[in-house]
C-alpha cells in the first residue's frame, strides 16, 4: 500500500501540474482516494490549485462530509469526487476542470472523439451530462451528492464525462493517470477542432487502437517521463 | 462605507489584473465610484494599466471634469465611466476594454451570448452600440459626455455593451465584480467562437440559469478565490 | 532636426519592441531614414532584432550600398527599405516582417481590410504584391534594388503592402508610427480572421473613419502611451 | 570531418531549441548520424528533450541496438531514426515530433503543402503514413525496425513524412537543417490552417520556388541567424 505522505505529495504536484498546463485555474480540483480507507478521499480546502500546499489537504467521506470536524471551507463542488469514488471502485483519483478547449464540445452536438495516439487513454467516447435534464435551472454547479451521483451514472465506466456549459470530470487509477487523461483530453480537443475546420471526414482512432492504448501500464517509464516533465515545468521537480 | 484607501488599493489591483489577463493593454481603463460621494469617481491619469500606481489615481465629476484642479493628462475616453455612473445608480465600477476575443462580435451580426456557467454573470445579452448611428464618422473614440450618454443608453440595465470596431464597456457593483465580468466575457467569447465553427446549433445558458448565476453573491469565498488567484498571477498579492 | 543618437536609440527600441510583440523573429527588420541626409538610412547588420544593439547599426545609401566601407554582413533584403525611401519622400521609417497573422491574407483572395479602430492607421487597403508576376520563380526574397522598386510601386501611397507567401512591408513618418502600424496590422488580422469565420458580413471601418484615424498626431500623448508600454514589456524602458 | 564533441553539443542545443519552440514536449526526439561511422547514430536516453544533457546521449546501430552494452533505457521509438538513416545515405539528422499544429493534417485528407517562403525547405509535399495499413491495430508507436522501415519507404526522398494520428518524422543534412525543417513545418501548418478557413483557393509555393528554397545553403549566415536566435531563446546561447 502506498504511504499516505507520498500520496499527498503527489496530490500537491498534481495540483501544480494541472494549473501550469492550463487545465485548472482559480477553479477546478483534483482528489485522491485514501489508499488506507476506500470510503475516504483527500482534496484541498477551497484554494486555487496553483497555490495548494500539503497543509491545505482535507479528508472527506464519500458523501462530502469533512473528517475530524475540519472547519476549513471546502470546495463547493466536492460532491463530484465522492460520487465517482462511490460508483467506480477501481477509480483512485478524480479531476474536475473547466478547460477551455473542451467547453465547445459541451454545448454542441459535435462529439469529442480520440483522434491522436496520446488521447487513446481517454477511451472511445466522452459522454455529455446536462445537469438540467434532471435538476432543471441551476447555477450549473454540482453542489450536493444527488447531483454528483447523477453525473457519475453518465460517466459510467468511461474515463471522462463532459458537463454541459461547465467542464469535465475525469477518473483514473492513479493521480498521474488522471492528470495525463486531463491534459491529453484538452490536447485532443485542440487538434480535433482544427481538423474539423477543414470540412473533410476526420479519422478517429479505431476501437482496437483505443483498447491497446488503454492497456499501456500507467506506471511505466514512458509515462513517468511526462510526469517528470510537467512537474519540472510547474516548478516542483523537487517534490518528485 | 468602505474606506477610501482600501478602494483605491483595489483599483490598482484591478488595473494590474486586467492588464495581466490581457483584457487591457496600453489602452482601456477601470474606474470606481467614490463611495463617499456618488457624483465623483476615481480613475488613473493617462497611463498603461499595467503601470498604474496609487499616486496615479485622479478624481472626476461624472461629466469628466477633474477634481481639485488636477492638471495631469486624463484618459481621452473617461466619459464612458461618468456616463454609466450617471445613468445606473447601482453601478460602482466600470471597465472599458479592447479585448481581442470580443472584437469579432462587434463587427458581425453574430451575438455574444453566454454559453458557459462562469459567464452567466454577464447577463443574457450584450448589445452592440455603433457610435456612427448618432455621431457619423468619428475616430470611434468616446471623447465627450454626449457620446458617453448615448453609449450608456444602449448599455441600459445590462452588465456589458459592445462597441462596434472598438471594444466593450462593462458595469459592476464592485471592482472585483466588474473585473470578473470582463474576464469571463472574453473567455465566453473564445469558447463560443470555437463552438460556432462546428456548424451546429450552440446551446446557450437558459434565462433561468443566467438569472441564478447573476444572483450569486459577488463577495463570497468562491469569487474571492479568483480575485486572489488573478492578483497572485499579476504579481500584486502583497496588495490584498 | 532630431539628433542622430536619439534616432538610433529609438531604432534599437523599435527592434526590441517588434521582436517582443512577435512581429519580427530571427528575420525581418526595421530601418530609419537619416534625418540629416535623406539619401541615407540606418539599419542593423545581419542580426536577430531581439539582439540588436546600438553598435550593430549600419548606414546605407538608398541603393543598398553600405556607407564608409562597412564590411559587416548586411541583411539580404535591405533593398526593401531603400526602395521605399526612394519612392516616398515623406516616409521616415520602414518595417519588413513575416508576422504569421497576416500571412494567410497573402496567399488568399481575402482582403486584409481595417475593422478595428486602432487599425485605421494602416489605411483603407493593404495591396498584395507577388514577386512572381515580374520576376518569375525566385526564393521570394527581395535581393536587389529592382525587386525593391517593384514592391515600392505596389505600396504606392499606402502604409502597408503585403508580399505573397512572405510577409509585409510598412512605411511610417517615424519609428514609433511604423511600429504602431505593424503591431495593429497583425491585431486587425487576428480579429478579422475570427469575424470571417462566423460566415456573416463583416463591417469594416468607413472611409471617413479611416481618414480621421490617419490624421491623429503620431507624436501625441495617447500614442506615446503605447510606445512606453511596449518598450516596458520588451525590457528596455531604460532606453526611453 | 566534424569533431564528435561539437556534433554532440549541437545535438543538445537542438533538443533544447525544439523543446522551447514547442516542437517537442515530454515526447519526441532528435538524433544525429555519427560522422565517423555512418552505421551508427547518436540519440538521448529516455528523457524529455528540454532536460537532455551531454551525458544523456547514447550511441546506436541503425537497427536500434545500443553500442557498448549501454544499459540505460532508450526511447521506445528510436527505430524511426535508424530506418531513415539506413534508407537515405544523405540524411545526417532526424526529428520525430508530435507538434500539435501538424496533427490535423494527419487525420484529414487536407494536404500540408508549403505556402510560405520559409517552408519551401520542407519540399513540395509531406506524405501521410498510416501504420495501420501494414500493421493493423497498434498503439500507433513505431517500436521495431520493420515499422521504421515501412515509415522510411513512405518518407522516400522527401524531407517530411506525416504519421496518422501521431506526428511527423523529418530528415535533414545537418542538425540545424532538420531543426529548421521541423519549426517551419509547424509554422506553415498554422498559416495554411488559417488561410483554408477563408474558403478561397490557397496559393502554394510553385515547384520552382520550392526547388530554389531547397537549394539555399543550410550553413550560410542567414540560416545561422535563426539557429543563434532559437538557441538564445532556449537559454543555451553559451553552448554555441
Amino acid at each position: 500500500m502506498p504511504d499516505k505522505e507520498g500520496v499527498l505529495r503527489d496530490l500537491v504536484v498534481g495540483n501544480r501540474i494541472l494549473a501550469n498546463e492550463n487545465i485548472l485555474d482559480a477553479y477546478g480540483h483534483i482528489s485522491v482516494r485514501n489508499p488506507a480507507n476506500p470510503e475516504h478521499y483527500f482534496l484541498s480546502c477551497s484554494r486555487s490549485p496553483e497555490l495548494v500546499q500539503r497543509n491545505d489537504i482535507m479528508e472527506f467521506r464519500l458523501d462530502g462530509t469533512p473528517i475530524g470536524g475540519d472547519k476549513r471551507t471546502p470546495y463547493l463542488e466536492r460532491f463530484i469526487h465522492g460520487a465517482v469514488y462511490e460508483r467506480n471502485p477501481e477509480t483512485s483519483a478524480v479531476v474536475h476542470s473547466h478547460a477551455e478547449e473542451i467547453l465547445p464540445y459541451t454545448i454542441s452536438s459535435e462529439s469529442l472523439i480520440p483522434v491522436i495516439h496520446s488521447a487513446g487513454i481517454i477511451g472511445p467516447v466522452a459522454p455529455v451530462w446536462d445537469i438540467a435534464e434532471k435538476f432543471g435551472d441551476t447555477t450549473l454547479l454540482v453542489i450536493n451528492i444527488e447531483q454528483g451521483r447523477d453525473l457519475a451514472i453518465e460517466l459510467g465506466n468511461n474515463r471522462v464525462v463532459l458537463m454541459r456549459g461547465h467542464g469535465f470530470a475525469s477518473a483514473g487509477r492513479s493521480i498521474s493517470e488522471v492528470v495525463r487523461v486531463s491534459i491529453m483530453l484538452a490536447r485532443n480537443a485542440r487538434v480535433l477542432t482544427t481538423a474539423l475546420q477543414f470540412g473533410h471526414r476526420v479519422q478517429a482512432l479505431t476501437a482496437g487502437e483505443v483498447s491497446l492504448r488503454q492497456k499501456m501500464r500507467p506506471d511505466g517509464r514512458e509515462f513517468y517521463r511526462a510526469w517528470e516533465y510537467w512537474a519540472t515545468r510547474a516548478g516542483c521537480s523537487d517534490m518528485l
